[in-house]
Parts: C-alpha cells; sequence; structure tokens
C-alpha cells in the first residue's frame, strides 16, 4: 500500500533534508508527492528551464528509496508569466481583475494559458517521465478550489459564447432552451450573449447552469490537454490523478475522473476557522464520491489532513486519534493510498499555518507518532484490506448539474444542498449500509435501493433508467423537489413530482418554502405514530393517489396533509416531502431499507461500522467519531482484532475517536 | 370594474391560449395586461418592427371579449440595443457596469435611450393606439425598482452637473446651498461636481438629497416622454398608467402621478423570502398612498399577487382566504380594478417561482376557486362599491424628499424610515379611521387631524400650510425629529422643534440616538399614569413651555424629562418625541382624536374595519388579518351581508382571514 | 496651561462671531484651532492665493487674544486641484478609485499631491509663519484615518517597487525574505511585485506586512515634508504637531512623533453608532501611548469630545460629567493642553451631528457649563499640574509592526488587536499602576516590570533589549502567541516561545486557536487553587520545564495541561498561555507586581486612580468611569480637595462620572 507524505524541499533548508528522510523512514513512508507549485523555479524565464534542483531532489529521494508523485506547477503561474500575459488573469463577477499574489489566478479558458501550461507539462515530462521512481503524476492542484471555478472577463465571454454555438448550433435553439423570450432576452448575435456578471436581479436560470457546465467543460478540457501530453511521455503503468475537494463548484469531477487513472481526493475533515470537524456522514459521502467517480476503484487521498489548517485563521486542532479515525475512515472506503499533508509546517507563505505531521520546531511529537502507528499498521495490513471489497447494496444519486441548478435558486435562505444531501446520505450511513454514490448513466440493477435526494434537476438518462429500475421491482427513496426541472433548467408543466407521481403513488399540489426563521411540524401516522419532527426549509404538500401515508404536517393551515408517502409499486416507493429529523429520517429509511431486503447494523450515535470482504476474511472497521463519549457495538460474531490476538464477541467499548478494526 | 389577469402568450405554448381563454373566463376577466416585456420581438433588430404575434394576441383576445392594457417594453432593453449602445447600461457607485441578462438595465439620464424609448412607444402606439379593445396603456415597468433608481455613470455625471446649473443658476448658489465650504468642497467649474461614489467616509449630505431629487427628475421626465408620444396617438378616453411599488427609491412617484391618468400599483404584501406578510398596517398606507397621489381617484391594482412569489428565494404560501383579503382591502381603500400577477406560471426565465391563479401544471386549484368568487363578487357589486367614497377625516404627512433625507442620516442602526412611518400610521388604521396621505400643497383643511411623522427634511410649502392649519385651529400629531432640516438639507438654527416649537409648546434642548442594541423606557404621568413602553431608536429630551406631559423617561439619566407632550393652542398639538409601542400610541392616538372629534371604532388586534359611503348604502369592509384566530367585533348598528340576505347586529366573528362585507 | 477650541469660522456666520468670542472668553479658552480643512479657500484655483478671509480671522482672534493653531489643510484636496490631477486620488483593493467627496481622498504616495501639499504649507508658512499669535502648526489631519492608510493603484505599486528595491538592493534579497519560493512567487524583476489587490486567496504575509511598512513610510515622509518646509518660515518656539488618532492603521505614530514638537492626540471615547463608550482602560493606553511616543512629553489632545458625534449615525450622548472625567483622565496621564471639538455644531456637511459645547441653536446649555467650570479649574492648576511628573515602574510593551502581522493573521475570528492589548494593559491600570508604553530601543532599566503582550511579530532590537532585562533580574509577564515570527514574518524554526523560552521555563508543543464560538475553562492550582476563568480565542499547551503552573485547562482533550505559568529566572517571568478573564489576569499580575516589589492602590471595579508628582505637593486623581453606581475608595493618607479647601481621609465616596482631584 502507498503511503506518503507531501513534501516541499523547496521550501526546506538543505540541512534539514537528510533529517527528513530518516523521518519519513522511522514513520514508514514509501511514496513522496514533490513539486506542485514550482513553475518559477523550473522556468524562471519563459523558455528557459532550470530543473536542477528538481534532479537532485529526486535524486536524492530515489537513492532513499521513495517513489515520487510529481505534480504539474500550473496552479500557480509565474509572476513573469502573469506580468507578460495578463489577460491570463481570472476576473470576478463585478469585473474586477483576479490579482497576482496568491494562487489559481489563471482562467482555464485562456488558450494562452493554455498553451504555456501544455508546454511546462511537457518539459517536465520529457525530463521525469521515464525516470523510474516517478510513478504517477498530479495534474495541477485542486482545479476550481477557492472561487476558481468561474472566471467572468473578456476571454470567458468569447469562449462561453463558442461553446454556446457548439453546444446549440443556431441562436432559435439557444433562445427557445433559455426561454430568452421571457425579459427580452433574445439573442440575434452570439456576441451579445453575457458571461453572467452583476445584475440588478438575477440572470436567467438556465443561462447559469449553462455558464457552470461551460465552466465545468472548461476544466475538463484544460486537464485533457496536460493528461495528453504527460501520456506521450511517460510509461503506460505511471498514473496520472488530479486532487479532487468535491465541493459545490462549476467543476464536474466525475466527468473528469474518466481521463484520469485515479481519483485523488485531498480529505480535509476540519479547516481553518471551522470550530468542529464536518459531520463524519459528510465524509463518508465523499469519500464513496471518490470511489463511485471511478467505477469502483480504489482512490488516492492526495493530502490528509494531520495537523491543524488554516491561513488567517487557524482552525480546530485534531484531537490524539482524529488522525487514525480519518485515515482508516478513508481506507474502509476504498482509499488505496494516503498521503499526508504535510511533511513539516512551512516556515512562510500563506500556508505557514497549515500544520502537518512536523511542526514548526521540526520536533516529532504526538502527531509523528499518531502517523508512524498507523503506517506500521498499513504497511502491513494495507494491501489485504485494498484487495478486499466495498460491497453496496444501496445506491444515491448525484448529479453535479443538479448541484449548480440548486445553488442557483436555493428556495430558501436555510438551504445548502451540501448540507442537505448529507442528511439524506446520513440516514443510510447511520443504519450501516454500505453505499455508492450512483451518477447519470450508472447501471442501476446492481442495487436494491436508490436514494435520489433533492433530485430537482432530471437528467432524462438517469430518468429513464431509474423508470426501468423500478418497473423491475426496484425500491426508491425520493425527497422533495424531486422531478422539478428538465435538462434544461426549466419547470416542468407536469404536476410534481412528475414523471415519477404514478410510481410514488402521489400528487403535490402546493409547496411552501421555509426560511431560516421558520418551521412546521410533522407527525408520524399508522405505524409511525407517536414520532414527531420539524420540517424545515420545504414542505410538499401531498395529495396520496395510491401511497400510504406515513406522516402529516401539524399547527399550519395545511395540517394533516401528507408530508411523507410510501407506495407499493413493485419495489417500495417513499417519498419524503419536507427537510425533517435525522431521527425521523432513520425511522423512514430503516423502514425502506426492510422492505428492500437491505441488512442493517444497530449502532449508537457517532459511531460508524464499515465491512469490507476480503477474499480470506472480512474487514470490520468500528469507528466512534465522538470526541467525548465512548460507546459500545454489539457485534453479530466472534472477531479478531487485526493487529494482535485478542478476541471479540458481544458488546465492544470503543474510547472516545477510537477505531477497532476487526476481522472475520 | 375591471377585474383582470396579467398573461404572458409569448411564455405560453400556443396550443394552450384556447384553454386560457376559457379558464379567464371562468373566472370573470374582462381585461387582460400584456406586453411590458417584449421589445425583442416587436424590434428584433434596430428599426425592423415585427409585430404579427401581437396582432394575433390582440385579435384573439379582443375576440374572446376582454379589454386590453398594453405595456411599453422599456424595462427591457434587448440584447441587440445593450451591444449597440452600451452606454445606456447603469453604473454602481463602485464604477461597476450593470450587466445585461436581467430587467431594467438603463439609466434613465441617457438621452440615447430616451430617444430609443420613445421610438419603440410610438411604433406600439401607431400600431395599437386606436384599436377598440385596448383601454390603457402602462410605460415601462417599476421604475427604479431593484436599485435600478440611482445610476453613477459618467452618462449620470454629466446630467447631473447639467441638472445643478440648470437648479441653481451659478456655482456660488450650489456652493452655498451645499455647505461646500465644509471639508474644502467648493466647486469651481460644473464639471468638477461628482455623483456620490464610493469614498472612505460620507458624502455631503445636500448634494445627497440633490442627487436623489435628480434621480426622481429624471424618472418623471422620461416617464412623460412615453405620455407624450402615446397621447399623440391614442383616443382621449384611453388611459396612460403606470404601475408604482412605492418604497424608499430616488423616484417621487406622487410627482409623476400627475402625469398619469390613472396610479397604477403592484400589490404584493408578501413576497420572495419574506417568512410573514407585511403588516396590513403597511398595506393600508400603501393603498391610501395611491389613492392620495391622484387627489382620491381611485386606482389600478395592475399587480395583486395571486400565489407564492420570489426568484431564487420562494416566499411565503398565501393561506385560503389571503387573496381575497388582500383584495378587499385594496378595493376598500380606492382600488378600481383588480389585475392578478399572473395568470398562469412560466416555466422559464427568473420570474419562474412567482406562482400565479394557475401553477406550472395548469391545473385550476385552490387558488383559482379563491379567485373566481372574488370576481364573481365584484362583478356584481364592484361599480356601486367603486362609486362609493372613502371619506378621510384624519391626513398623514407623506414626502419622498424627506424619505432620501432619512435615508442618508438614518441616525441610528435601528432605524428604516418605512417601518417607522407605518408604526406612525398604524395608530390611525388601528383605530379604524379613515386616513389620506397628505402631500406638501395639499389642501389641509378638510381634515380634522394631521399627523406629520418623522418630519425631518421639512418643507417652506408644507410648513406655511401646516401652521396656517394649526392657527385656524387644526389638530396635529409630531413626532421625533421634527423641524430639523431646511429644504437645502442644512440643520435648521433654531431650537427644536424649530418653527413648530410655540406650537407643540417645548423646547428640545438635548437628544440621543439609540443603536439596536439599545432602549430606554417611558412611563406614562397624568391620565396616562400606569401605561408604560419601551423608548427605541431616538429620544428628545423634551422641556415643555406651555405643554402639559403625558409621559417621561425612566431608568436613564434623563428620568423624568418629558417624552411625549401635549398642548392646548388653538387644536391641540401632540409630540412624541420616541419611538414607543404601538400601544402607546394608540392610547396617544385616541386622546388625540377625541379633542378632534374624530370617529373610532374599537376593533380587536389584526381587524381592519373600513367605511365607503353610497349614494344609497354604505359598505362595511370588515377584515380579520390574522391567520389563526378568529375575532368579534361589535356593530354600531344592523347591517346586512352585501352578497346575501343574513342580517347581523351586535358581536359577529370573523374566521381567520374572514372578509366580510356588510351593507346599511 | 493651554485651553481651547476648534473652530471653524468658514463655517458661521460672521454675524455670529462677536459673541462666539465672548462666549468663549466666558468659557476660559485661551487658544483655538483654525483652518485645516480650508484649502479650496486659500487657492481656489492653482496657484491663486487668497488669504483674506483667514487674514480677518487671525486678526479678529488676535485683538481678542486668542493664541492660534493653525492645521495645514491638506487633509481634504480641492475639487479643482482632483479634476485636473485625478492620479492623486487614492484606489482600493478591488481597483475601485475614491471619488471626490468627502476626505482624505488622495494617495500618500503620490508625487504630484507632495509637490501641491508642499506650496499651500509653504504658501500659508510666509503668510502666518510670523504671526505672534500663531504659536503651533497641525499637519493636516489623522493621517490613515477612515482606511485612509493603504491605497491599492498604480502610483502606490510602483512606489512599493521602489521602496522594496531600496530596502532590499536585490531581487534574491527580497525573494528569500517574503519565502516566494511558497506558491511559485518568485519575483524576476522589480515590476512584477503587486500590491495586495484582490486575490482569491490570501497575499503573502511577508509582502502584507511589507507593504504596510511602505504606506507607513510613505505618511512618515510626507509628514516630513510639510514639517521641513514650515520649519523653515516659522520661528523655532513655534511648535508642530499632528493629531493622531492610534488604531490599527499602515501608519507608524510613534515613528512619526519623532519628527514633531509635540503629540497630539484626537481623543473621542465614543463615536457615532457605538452603544457605550470605550472601556477606561483602552482609554488610558491611549494617553500613554501618547505621552511614550514623545518620550514622556506633556502631549495636546488637539480634539477632545464635547458632546454626541456622528456622521449618518449619531452617537451616543456623553452624560453629565463625561467631559470633566475624560479631560481630566487625559490631563492625569499626560495632556497638557486640551482643545474641544467642537465649538459650535455646522448647520451643514458631513459632520453636521457632530455635536460640540454648542448645539445648532447656538445657546449655551449643559455642555458649556460644564466645560467652563474644567477650564475654571485648569486655568487655576493646570501649570502645576503640567509640572507634574507621571512616573511609571510597569512599562507595556507596543509596537506598531506587531499590530499588522496580527491584523493579516488574527488566527481567530474573534480576535481583535486592539481589544486583548486592552485587556492585557488592563490588567495594570485596574491595580492603579502608573504604566509607560515601551517601543523598540526604549531604555527598560527604568522599569520594575515589562509586560509584552501578544508579541507575535518580533523585534530584534527589543528581544536583545528584554533578554539583558531579564538577565539583569527584570521581571515579565509574555502573552500566548510570545516569538512566533521573526521581522520578515517568518515563524520561527524553534519551540515556542522561542527565545524566550528558557526565562519562561517552559515548551509549547502545541496550541489551538478558538473562534468565537468556542470556549475552553481554566483552573487555578496551588496559591491560585479554587480561582477560574474561560479560556478564549488562544490556547497554548504549555509544558513548564523549570516554571511552576498557576492554571490547568478543564474539560478538553488537553485536561489538566498548564495554562499560565511563572518562572523563577532571576526576576520572576509570568506566562499567560490563554485570552483568560480579566479577574484572573488581575490575580496573575497582583502576584507578578508584588513580587517586582510594585505598589498598587485597591479601587472597586470601574474606578481608576492616577497619582502625578509634584515638586510641592502629588495629586491623586479620583475616577469614577461608572454612569450609574457610586464608588467608595479608601485613601491611604490624608488629603485635600484641589478646588477648595476640604480634607479627606478614610473612605472618600465617588458619584457616578465623579472626577476628584486630591492634593497631599
Amino acid at each position: 500500500m502507498y503511503l506518503g507524505v507531501d513534501y516541499y524541499p523547496e521550501q526546506t533548508p538543505r540541512a534539514l533534508w537528510e533529517e527528513d528522510f530518516r523521518l519519513m523512514k522511522e514513520l514508514g513512508v514509501n511514496v513522496v508527492r514533490l513539486a506542485e507549485f514550482a513553475w518559477s523555479m523550473m522556468e524562471p524565464e519563459e523558455g528557459v528551464y532550470d530543473f536542477s534542483f528538481w534532479d537532485d531532489v529526486i535524486e536524492r529521494l530515489s537513492a532513499e528509496g521513495f517513489d515520487i508523485v510529481l505534480g504539474t506547477p500550473t496552479a500557480t503561474p509565474p509572476a513573469w508569466l502573469c506580468t507578460k500575459y495578463p489577460e491570463i488573469l481570472p476576473v470576478d463577477e463585478n469585473g474586477v481583475t483576479i490579482s497576482f499574489g496568491a494562487r489559481r489566478h489563471y482562467t482555464v479558458h485562456s488558450e494562452t494559458y493554455q498553451r504555456l501550461s501544455v508546454k511546462i507539462t511537457e518539459e517536465m515530462a520529457k525530463r521525469y517521465g521515464q525516470h523510474p521512481r516517478v510513478i504517477g503524476w498530479q495534474t495541477d492542484n485542486e482545479y476550481g478550489h477557492e472561487k476558481s471555478d468561474r472566471s467572468y472577463g473578456d476571454v470567458d465571454r468569447t469562449a462561453f459564447q463558442r461553446w454556446l454555438e457548439n453546444r446549440y448550433g443556431t441562436l432559435d435553439a439557444l433562445n427557445e432552451a433559455w426561454g430568452t423570450v421571457f425579459w427580452s432576452q433574445t439573442y440575434t448575435a452570439w456576441e451579445q450573449i453575457p458571461v453572467p456578471r452583476k445584475v440588478y436581479q438575477e440572470h436567467n436560470p438556465s443561462l447559469l447552469v449553462d455558464f457552470d457546465r461551460f465552466c465545468a467543460d472548461g476544466y475538463t478540457y484544460y486537464n485533457k490537454l496536460q493528461v495528453d501530453v504527460l501520456r506521450r511521455y511517460i510509461p503506460e503503468n505511471v498514473f496520472i490523478t488530479h486532487n479532487l475537494v468535491y465541493s459545490d463548484m462549476a467543476v464536474n469531477q466525475q466527468q473528469m475522473a474518466q481521463d484520469l487513472d485515479y481519483v485523488a481526493f485531498d480529505n480535509y475533515p476540519v479547516w481553518g476557522g471551522l470550530p468542529e470537524p464536518n459531520r463524519f456522514e459528510k465524509m463518508a459521502s465523499d469519500h464513496d464520491l471518490c470511489r463511485s467517480s471511478k467505477q469502483g476503484k480504489g482512490f488516492w487521498v492526495m493530502e490528509q489532513l494531520s495537523g491543524a489548517q488554516g491561513w488567517s485563521k487557524i482552525g480546530y486542532l485534531p484531537r490524539p486519534g482524529h488522525i487514525r479515525l480519518w485515515t482508516y475512515q478513508a481506507v474502509a472506503r476504498g482509499a488505496e493510498a494516503i498521503v499526508y499533508f504535510r511533511f513539516r509546517a512551512a516556515h512562510f507563505g500563506t500556508e505557514e499555518f497549515c500544520h502537518g505531521i512536523i511542526d514548526h520546531d521540526g520536533k516529532p511529537k504526538r502527531k509523528f507518532e499518531e502517523v508512524k502507528q498507523i503506517m506500521t499498521e498499513l504497511n502491513t495490513y494495507g494491501d489485504e484490506i485494498n484487495a478486499s471489497r466495498y460491497d453496496a447494496k444501496v445506491g444515491v444519486y448525484f448529479d453535479q448539474e443538479n448541484v449548480w441548478a440548486w445553488t442557483h435558486q436555493p428556495h430558501s435562505d436555510a438551504f445548502d444542498f451540501r448540507t442537505e444531501f448529507v442528511r439524506f446520505y446520513g440516514g443510510a450511513v447511520r443504519q450501516q449500509v454500505a453505499t455508492d454514490i450512483v451518477f447519470p448513466g450508472d447501471d442501476l440493477s446492481r442495487y436494491k435501493l436508490i436514494i435520489v435526494p433533492l433530485y430537482f434537476l432530471t437528467n432524462p438518462t438517469f430518468d429513464d433508467a431509474l423508470i426501468a429500475y423500478m418497473e423491475q421491482g426496484g425500491h426508491v427513496i425520493f425527497t422533495y423537489r424531486t422531478g422539478v426541472k428538465d435538462a434544461r433548467n426549466h419547470v416542468v408543466p407536469t404536476t410534481l413530482p412528475g414523471k415519477f407521481a404514478p410510481y410514488a403513488g402521489i400528487e403535490i399540489d402546493e409547496y411552501e418554502s421555509l426560511q431560516s426563521v421558520q418551521q412546521h411540524q410533522v407527525a408520524g401516522i399508522g405505524e409511525m405514530a407517536g414520532q414527531s419532527s420539524t420540517a424545515r426549509l420545504w414542505c410538499d404538500l401531498i395529495t396520496p393517489t395510491t401511497a400510504e401515508t406515513l406522516a402529516v404536517y401539524k399547527d399550519t393551515f395545511y395540517e394533516g396533509v401528507a408530508a411523507v408517502t410510501r407506495n407499493a409499486y413493485k419495489g417500495m416507493i417513499t417519498y419524503i416531502g419536507s427537510s425533517i429529523d435525522d431521527a425521523m429520517i432513520d425511522t423512514i429509511y430503516r423502514q425502506a431499507f426492510t422492505e428492500a431486503g437491505i441488512e442493517m447494523i444497530e449502532a449508537p450515535d457517532q459511531v460508524e461500522i464499515v465491512r469490507r470482504h476480503g477474499e480470506k476474511r472480512d474487514f470490520l472497521f468500528l469507528m466512534n467519531h465522538d470526541t467525548k463519549e465512548a460507546r459500545d457495538v454489539n457485534l453479530d460474531g466472534t472477531y479478531k482484532v487485526l493487529t494482535d490476538e485478542e478476541t471479540y464477541r458481544g458488546t465492544v467499548r470503543l474510547a472516545p475517536l477510537e477505531t477497532l478494526i476487526l476481522t472475520t
């Protein structure tokens, strides 16, 4: 198993290298990622290349026995480049040009920048493409991060117009697709079409989603340029990846993943200024997204948090056990290589307070020992774990385009796509059910149940697949705002949930969005009687046609109207019409999973259990994400501890933040 | 009575038109507003006109028997126009040019845009001006809305300098009027004068109010251009209106109203993202403002909310009864035509979540039935109601220039003009007293009492009228910050309340502004003993000269100092020196109304009662604005229900949101 | 003693001058500050000077017997100047040019503006430099205030590059000093270096602090230009000052003070929109900073608040006693002249709601009487008070560069340098211990104890002095984040607190920043057992080497780890590792002061006691800053009241806001 560190020799006095290499070996490191921000070192002026420093570094690391992943340095165009070609700088929605002085200060749509990026990539590939220790390449760094996904300059506008011409062929088709008859927006020349710069009101929602598609396609295209040039110079067994940061950007990472040999992911469960780590269900969904983006293939964690992170604001200090917990969560869910960010903290630059395994004083301390323990374990058992399978019976639908549609029309000041998605994802995670993310085009037949959260912008391919799945007896959980938009981002003319109404056995005649200061109540009926929940964000007023009502609204003018329903079609089709509490989501999911014949594991709050199936034995990862409370888990049989000979059965107690790996 | 819908055939598949017309007739519609955003359809390129679509629409609607109001389409300059004449785009206070892509993206001060607007208006007028079914015209749409009232570009700056030259004649006069000797701002050439773009501190308050006057004059002038060209082509009995949106903009809507045949108003008691509808007192004041802007003449509601509204955030879902309640509130207070926005929801464009009578699925449902009931009633009784009189004995002063002065100097982070104005307005509404808005220049003698809220920027015409009124025995209620500024927006050199001090019988030697985190207490004395209130926003420390003290401050260093006073001049002059609670406002108003011989009706909280006087019989509108509680009203005699033969006397119970119309 | 008013004859009708002069004399005024915003009057067009108005004013004031301080008018470049030389206008971080229309609309780095400023200053100096009544000059007004400290335009960028070239000599040196190897920021030409305009992320912290140094040097240089030209035309005994506003700006006021004869200060304990005055400890530290900036020399308060202040938001109304209290606080701590802002309120302009001694109605009232009392007292006793000494045994370190470093990296959303500095300053003020501010380069040997709050960006000169001080037995109190950065703003490679670790007897192996929603607990141990505190903002996890632990953390994973320590080196070295409550700061300071042999006075909450040592007698200023509660102070002997013959011993009761001045 590859275990490594992100290392910055260029930021480290040479006098310390030898000691650093020794400490890396003590840790158990076998791979090092290098050079992803080193453009100005390699090309100090245009067309003049100087690889002497990196020759030396690579020689030294190779000699020490480390494998190497090299990053192309295009996330940080040098000062000389920005001065010479200022048109590559991005522009914000107010027309302000982003200054040189940090990173990601380029627009991906600049042909000039594309050309210069290909050139430096080619030079690096020529130099190191055949080096026996260079086992992989990372293109650029965190595409689109930190608002670099959308640029609104003249370069972008021209490229957008060209992209639209390519997509629509004629202005008539575009005008029809965007509904430009509204507010007199009909375009009579491609040159008239704007990028969504500042307006007094809001832009056309169809333009907005197309602009996001354009931005995402720009990144996919740009990445492919680098992949193609690298591939010309590197052996077939040397991989190409990119370190994605899955968030709500105008980048389609799943699409891009198809051009990469591996997905890589930068795993920061907490970051600068956050008072608490993210929910573990969020991290679970991130890992599942990575693994599923590449059809279940294991992924690299290219940056695994190993200390408090932050720039001007420094974040939460990871507690003892956190690094191990977060590492094993990733491994359990499909990470097959872990690279820690960063080996040692920098003494200068914007990221000087991004702490690593070793802090500014260079002394191995608590975090060093924790990483060393992990690497010792994984150097022993990692390959076997990687060889085992993560076997999901539940799929959860995700489509980046749907995220964009929601981002532009959140309906409520309280709605955040990722938060809500994780709430509906978490219902499965908390039942300890293995979950895949499914994308448009994926085969659904392998799953016993599909969760389709927040299916606002529909996709015709997925519509067809999902209907076929239901016709074949598939079980589905839908949520509020299902089926609202077609792919053009138009509202459909059928009663909601649109084409899914007959399957869900309901019609939605009215609905209401709730702002953050508002909430209603929901009460279970029938077998859910006695259970209640707040209803936030959105209330679908459901009229069941053939469905059974599971819960109704209270204390509003639509008191008694159905809020949650279940319809026996061929499989069971559940519809959740509001943002209800986690506890009620859990109840509904447990019913639906039971109907679908999906095995669950009962576990206490904050505990995550993942099972991987190996050829010889299974691995059971028990992870307590609670920082303060120990938790008891009831085992369904007899297990051995992975790393020693201890045997468990019955109840096992997990200390706060403890990770226990059992085997059958 | 005209009852109608806002209809967008251009956004509706032709296949649905026939069914739409049938449903409109089922509703009781007799008028349709059309075409106010259709410029690019009518003039697809400069100077090329194509009215074929609208010919067809107008023909079809006429054939169905509907009358038509046409909107000029200038709120949405087409893409070709903005590309060809980019100088028409507005500019924000940071110098950012507002992009094409939404609406109202023009500066009213652009001569180019004025010329192009006149031309399209003229072409429309030529085409449809003599059409027998076109009964009226709406100019543009919601002037100044959504921050389009103020533009800060070069075009605006030049126009502002010209406007100032015209206003002041000489730079000496301007320098004197603005007090430019302060901070070395003396102008020695007109070209030096800025529009109020970003500064580190704050602009000269006299410049700011003059800039608002300039912006408002620009809109008045621009509207008059359209009125004049329309008038040349349309018969005398065809009316011209504009749909105003009364808010705190740099538009003087009462001034503009004098150039229109009718005032029209877009009545949205709740809108996107608001968790609750506005206070009914706010809506009451809006309707009174409309009616009073045109000397008591009935107005059109050109857009009456008929469903949840919103763009990216969707608003509050109107409860059953809300549409009827808000319609009758408008009718009771002077609306003589109601046009519902919109007949059906759009499937695309920024306003696709502005819901109408019919939702995206095209099915008539709850809202359809409610509108149908209203139209049935008003088609029967509407004309008689319109013919009756709304007879106000109380006038409430309002001057748009005063709003501007407050906007630039709110004194406290908690001050919002409209909110405070409505609080002092509401004191009359809650006593069920009929109220007119009075403007500078209006005749005051018809009123038994004048309320003068927040009279900060004074107007010499109104000063004279008010003093004459008081000298003739008129009763007046003043509030804090009376008489502070002269028309130049200079602080007056006399002890406050300035020239009103002898009438109010007080002097204000000190005062304090309170921020949102601060409040003091006020306690009634004398006949108000036992009553207490918080004191927010502002505290005038009043020294009565001849006045009687009604309430004093508590728990501050000015404990015991007068906060509310009453002076028997000829009539009674009340002065309220702080932002006290509604309950204390009510007590003070009841005293003042009693003194002035004004009849009140006692009614429970959230109930509004409006009486209209007809030739044969009076109409009594009883409206319960509470969404949850029924309310009992005691009648002063025997009444019949308008729509049936039932008779009421004594106590009548209003269900939540019920509107009951009684007649004598 | 000089007692005066800020007077604006140019904003006052001539008809009022005579009465104004009479009232000034009634107050006790002997000096008037004039003309600091009067450029457009003096130079109505470029090169044309007209001093007639000011000749008249100065003549009249002289005739009345007033001395005069003249301000150069460069804070407000005239309209003609900005139109003719638009390149002098400042630019914000988004590239928006600041408009003419308020004040401070120039960039100090403009050579054009430097030239024009020198010229008007020279003309004024020629005209009035030898006038017998002109006793002093104020350069400009409040340098850097209201965000005018940093400008980001092309002029600034060029000047910054030149400044850097001068500072570093070579690009290699700059690249090394900034660590530009991070994120590929290596500069290969001076022209590539940006000013810190908008980036997606954050700029290089070394660049940011150097940009602040550059801005501050720009102001120092600009001020020196004015000083030098004035000095050429004025007698030696005529002083030059500048009215500083000590805040967190990119201006180094202590450095600038060395070019001035006096420090002047604008003393506003409360300002527009603040619901409460600043803490008295804050004001105390401001005065100490003024006095210490000029090596203990008495300073001028050039603007002393005398009424509610504000622009669009009006502030807190000073209570009866506040003007006297704040005046004596300044006098007790070193102000040797007091000039009240402003004599009368303006009727126009942005500052029309900056209230003065006399309000808009021109009537002498409460504030007039309070100022008159003060001037009467100080005209009698002021010179003797000024001649007495403020004798500090405690020094508190302050360095403007450290403020800048914190400003760019506050670590937590809850951190504000000034607030935290005042908290650690206040611990001394509340023990009624006289305090000096010490700057890098100051002699420490005169102090018994040095407090070094928030010593994040270290200074090598001070490091050496402090270590020498500790080696000679000095006592020191350190706080969290001591010794983190070197002068380049790089993190040091040694375990914290860096070079101070052996003196503090501790090592800090980990730390955590807390956001505003977070807090931990700290509990005293040993002699501090039983005392507890919240721990906010920052937690150093301290490992004592030789130190004794005074308090430990509770309820977190580092429960039991030391939070506060004390090390007996030669003197006692205290280290406070978190932002603990005032009460615990007080306990720790009392221990440390006792160890260092510093006398304290026990006084109730909100009471400030300052002792000045005179040749014949001492002055004891007892000041109760509480607006509502009386406070009892126990005297250590028998004192007389300064202004009458009353004698006090034992307990003396101070009314709310009372100032009592006693003598030995």
